[in-house]
């Protein structure tokens, strides 16, 4: 196999993981309740809509991080990322975030498709130029690697509300 | 970048996402006492042994389908992954089980350490070769891929009980 090939290919193995949790969360969001995604996920841990919101805010933030855009939603950075459930005021409701969820990954998703190998392996913006030269693994796609694990580990809490 | 770079970068941060859940797991692992693994991770659910028994099973399972070597610890397949935690019967000791985790990913990763790029893109045990010509994403590389998710997954659940 060609090396262009190979770099390819290892792209999309990516891409093809990321694309997995996002199926994964939409079809357990998708299956749960609103009473269900209200509880807590286990007793005194953050409730099912909270960690739904941080998932959104967290995705939401690659897209300034990736260099694509302003985030969409900016003011969830306070509430489900900056602090915790249980400081938590009155939100969105279910339905909303529900539809934030899949505008949040239809423009990730729209930037995704339209960024080459090159695009993938440049830098960051949380990254300077300098440490960039030596620590080459901490460019865009890189990004979507340890998100899509953040995501999974989120997933699994998320998993115990059904 | 030349495409060969590229391709071993790629490798490399797949490679080290898989090393971060692993260490994620083994200080989680460590920070827990007997007592906290000992319990549900919610009420009625898995226990903390369970998962870390089914995660090393998992990985232990890795061997034999990158074509590595037999797996260590095969009786392990029964207890941890066939079957659920509440169908389980005395098993190991915690300290038998974080021996056991220890001695999996070191194996793991000698493995790791020796394949090339070529290799982690040849195909896995479970796929094949005509189901690998029409889908090449189907590679061992791309095991680790999904073992790296499912591992932050069940992390996620584990780091209910501190």
């Amino acid at each position: 196999m060609e090396a262009t090939t190979q770099s390819n290919l290892l792209v999309k193995m990516i891409l093809m993981a990321w694309e997995a949790q996002n199926n994964y969360l939409n079809n357990l969001v998708s299956s749960l309740t609103d009473e269900q995604l209200t509880k807590e996920i286990a007793p005194g841990k953050n409730t099912g809509v909270y960690l739904l919101g941080h998932l959104i805010a967290v995705s939401d933030a690659m897209l300034p991080l990736l260099g694509f855009s302003d985030r969409l939603f900016p003011e969830m950075e306070e509430v489900f990322i900056k602090n915790p459930d249980k400081a938590r005021q009155a939100f969105s409701s279910i339905a909303e975030l529900k539809r934030r969820l899949a505008v949040v990954n239809a423009k990730l998703n729209g930037h995704f498709e339209a960024t080459e190998i090159d695009g993938w392996l440049s830098r960051h913006t949380a990254v300077s130029s300098d440490d960039f030269v030596k620590e080459p693994h901490r460019n865009k796609l890189n990004v979507v690697v340890n998100r899509t694990g953040h995501m999974a580990y989120h997933i699994g809490q998320l998993r115990l509300l059904n």
